[in-house]
């Protein structure tokens, strides 16, 4: 071997350098698989970690969402990020862990759905604010029945664990702006208030934060908002952070619906989901003093019957003890479980938008001349069980509209009530939009490509477990089962479209020939007043005969 | 607000469902991140974490590579992997944490050119065995003057830690089969075998197994490696796991470079990269007593001079304790080294493939008439030292090449001498290869598209720090840099194929006219012979001498 300028390792000196990779300090240095990679996507990201939290805190405590968003430019590439809710509030024990701790939340270990899923989004927010400019967190909140606290939390990335630097007794008072300015401010007994300050650009357009929250609202019609951006040249001083706020207007979302969505019910995993390692696991967790009652308390879809059928299947004692059959025999299991015919999932733990309010959502966004909606029977991918709408308006090119029938249909993503703005290409959204044959109902298309036209396609995916492709859950993981209800639901609302455009081709059509006969009436009156030898009282009752016609045949040409 | 069926939560019962999540139990239902999407790419995956972590073994130990890759169906959709290598062996105590803990390693805290960098994927591949199948990985290593071991780890998901099930003092005894069928088996007295058990699929083509290593092999002309499948319809019996191994030949290949590379240097973080947030880590972890000292032993490019400078411009006094700065003055250090001039990062840091090594790669593994490589010097993309390289192979069309003159050209995508087989419309070499005008060197090319024809393009990122787009590694980020890089080595490799290109084209028409005149000199010589009266012998000899001049002249028509 040729003499080498540096020692080679052995075994020993390579041992010494092992050392533990804390979760934080794997995303701090990935920050792009967060949504954190330009200074554009962070704000939106941290927005909408933010806001999709309050949603998810005030649906689960039944409570109508009021959200306020703020935005203010501290300094040259700084921003100051505010949202706050009417939710239930956060005990005060938790917010630490909750805002500056990854990979630590509610929702990870349920089979329920919900916008946030892995107890990921908010602290990496908090996390990438304290990477860019060294500040803390600033949450406030306030539970019913108990004090209001003000915390200021930091995330100490080598052991991925909070420190609170600040925690004070506070009185609670943020004020809502009226939704429109004829109503007062409003005021809420309980809440959060998230505060983050970090390195960000605003930009307006199809991936701004502006976007999102329209976007937010349309899909989420329970939902009351208010927002403003306030940028370095609105403010009055150049210590911009340090004045007060200046007058700049809020844009309100109001809500169109009183309601809040049908609650989704949290789910058991069904058997013909779970992986073999993950039935070990539950096995070895289970409460359940037997096999058979393990299997009934904690899949779906088995009954005492079903356990005992997959008990005999796998040649074993339904009164055995389970962390025994983890350790021995769970292969026998996991094999009996596929053999065993079962219900599949349960699908009344879906909360779809709902076609009527998904068309209302529409027509709400969008100037159209036709909408339409279809919310798909529920299906199931890898056992978990999902559900797709889709929705379309279609009308005018033109300035008014943003329509344009020279471009592509612009396509609105969601996922659990969420826009989804980014990562289109990767979606299986788009794949699905792209192999619908969209020439059967009148659009053009390029081959295999997204359809073009002066028209809006909005497509939604609700389920226990949204499968993305990256941690920043932007796009939609190409799952066939999944790529085919979206197809079906697009197909349907092609087909209402195809109607509807040639209708308005044969109402143009016959338009063009009544207004042809409708100038042509005086002259077929005067040539009878001749013929007949009318007078003009005659003639003027004839003509307004043959206009009451006209009229009145509807004219089925 | 209306009664609803489930009672809602508050507060109180919400924080009571608060819980930490492992980072095992995220990327176990993740899984899809890490690339075990599906039974197919699971095997690939769990190949290439072994041979990537064998190499880098080898490499750093100054060890000539020489690994050994067998996989074996054992039941219907279930292999066994079983990766050996001649590399400086794992210590004892290493070997849990290394294979059965997520986030642990000694690439990840380094600035240094390696194929591993986080510190999951090996660890991520014995997750995915252990969940599929339930079973152990069983690793075997040798460390020289140490006594050989056997273990079976288990990784415990809740807390991602391993748990030993097996611990023997084995002899070490692998056998290397003869690269060629005329030599010996080799046998080596240090090294690592890794076995694992999975649910997965073997199908040839572009994205198998088969295809990594042979790419493997091109762009690591130093390793040596025999490799085989065993698939249940070449086994003796039913229950073919029990039975010895049958005689399926195996694929070997050779070395054709006797030295290691150049050994990559590890540099320390460039000031100019380092974020605000990691700066102030980096001051609290200081070991230097000063904060002049801090900032020249902890960056690369701060000499003394500009140490002193920095501290200036930030107001600090350079004999400051650091972790005092740390806290209070972090900000205006921060902005300080971002206005001070610095050299660029060092670049001797990287180790790439080399022009004359990769044109020996692409002439080794594919029949062509022309072949090309640049290596473009090292450049920077947010601190990070990184450096291009591109190869070309262009020849016939046909069945015996594989090259085809109507499809798009092949593209070979590595990163730090690691192949890149998924993904590759969200990586950035596809980006640079469609940007490119190849219409200029002679190839079709539809709009920002791959160009056509019968070629074969290689591309290489050799880099400290590989910013992948998902923890599977199988794209690069979109930095605008690092495409600009590769556009500019594919525009020198497309200079040379187009005067090839060009010189061919004059070549065919050369040979076209000179056959015109062979044809023609015979006459030539009969009519002169008749004109001058010549008798045959000088007939002959003047045809001679007409055609010794043809040859001579080169014919530059």
């Amino acid at each position: 071997m040729p003499a080498r300028p540096l020692a080679p390792e052995t075994a020993e000196s390579m041992a010494r350098k092992q050392r533990e990779i804390s979760v934080s300090e794997f995303f701090l240095k990935n920050r792009h698989l967060l949504g954190f990679d330009s200074p554009r996507k962070a704000l939106l990201t941290a927005v909408k970690e933010a806001v999709d939290n309050s949603l998810d805190a005030c649906e689960e405590a039944g409570i109508l969402p009021e959200i306020n968003v703020e935005i203010v430019e501290t300094d040259e590439r700084r921003f100051r990020v505010s949202v706050t809710d009417n939710g239930p509030g956060i005990v005060k024990a938790q917010i630490p862990r909750i805002f500056a701790k990854l990979l630590y939340g509610s929702k990870f270990h349920r089979l329920r759905m919900a916008r946030g899923q892995q107890g990921i989004g908010i602290s990496a927010a908090c996390l990438y604010s304290q990477l860019t400019t060294g500040k803390a967190a600033r949450i406030r909140s306030k539970v019913r029945g108990r004090k209001a606290h003000a915390l200021e939390v930091h995330l100490d990335t080598r052991g991925n664990k909070p420190s609170v630097l600040r925690d004070e007794v506070i009185d609670w008072d943020p004020v809502f702006p009226a939704p429109d300015g004829a109503r007062k401010a409003r005021r809420f007994t309980h809440g959060t208030r998230v505060g983050l300050e970090m390195e960000a650009a605003y930009v307006r357009g199809r991936q701004s934060v502006d976007e999102f929250l329209r976007q937010c609202a349309v899909v989420n019609p329970h939902l009351q908002m208010t927002y403003r951006v306030v940028l370095r040249k609105d403010q009055p001083g150049p210590d911009a952070a340090e004045q007060p706020t200046p007058d700049v207007p809020w844009t309100a979302f109001r809500r169109s619906v009183n309601g809040l969505p049908a609650p989704p019910r949290e789910i058991k995993p069904h058997p013909h989901g779970v992986e073999l390692g993950v039935l070990i696991q539950m096995l070895k967790d289970t409460r359940a003093r037997t096999l058979r009652s393990a299997l009934q308390q904690d899949f779906s879809r088995i009954s005492s019957r079903a356990a005992e059928e997959i008990c005999g299947r796998a040649g074993l004692d339904p009164r055995a003890r389970p962390t025994r059959i983890a350790h021995r025999e769970s292969e026998a299991l996991y094999r009996a479980l596929g053999e065993t015919k079962l219900m599949r999932p349960a699908t009344d733990c879906l909360s779809p938008i709902g076609e009527e309010e998904l068309e209302a959502g529409l027509r709400k966004g969008i100037r159209a001349d036709f909408y339409t909606a279809v919310t798909r029977p529920p299906a199931v991918y890898r056992g978990n069980p999902f559900q797709v709408e889709a929705g379309l308006a279609y009308g005018r090119s033109g300035e008014d509209t943003g329509l344009s029938a020279e471009d592509p249909v612009r396509v609105l993503r969601f996922a659990n009530r969420v826009p989804l703005l980014h990562m289109a290409g990767a979606c299986a959204v788009t794949r699905a939009v792209g192999s619908v044959n969209w020439r059967n109902y009148g659009l053009t298309q390029p081959r295999h490509a997204l359809p073009v036209g002066p028209a809006v396609i909005l497509l939604h995916m609700a389920s226990v477990w949204v499968p993305f492709t990256s941690e920043s859950k932007e796009a939609v993981a190409h799952y066939p089962e999944i790529i085919r209800e979206f197809t079906f639901a697009l197909q349907e609302c092609g087909r209402r479209l195809g109607t509807y455009l040639l209708r308005r081709k044969r109402a143009a059509e016959t338009e063009r020939k009544r207004t042809y006969i409708e100038q042509y009436i005086p002259h077929l009156a005067l040539g009878l007043k001749e013929i007949l030898n009318l007078n003009e009282r005659e003639e003027g009752r004839l003509v307004e005969r043959l206009t009451g016609m006209l009229e009145h045949s509807r004219l089925d040409l």
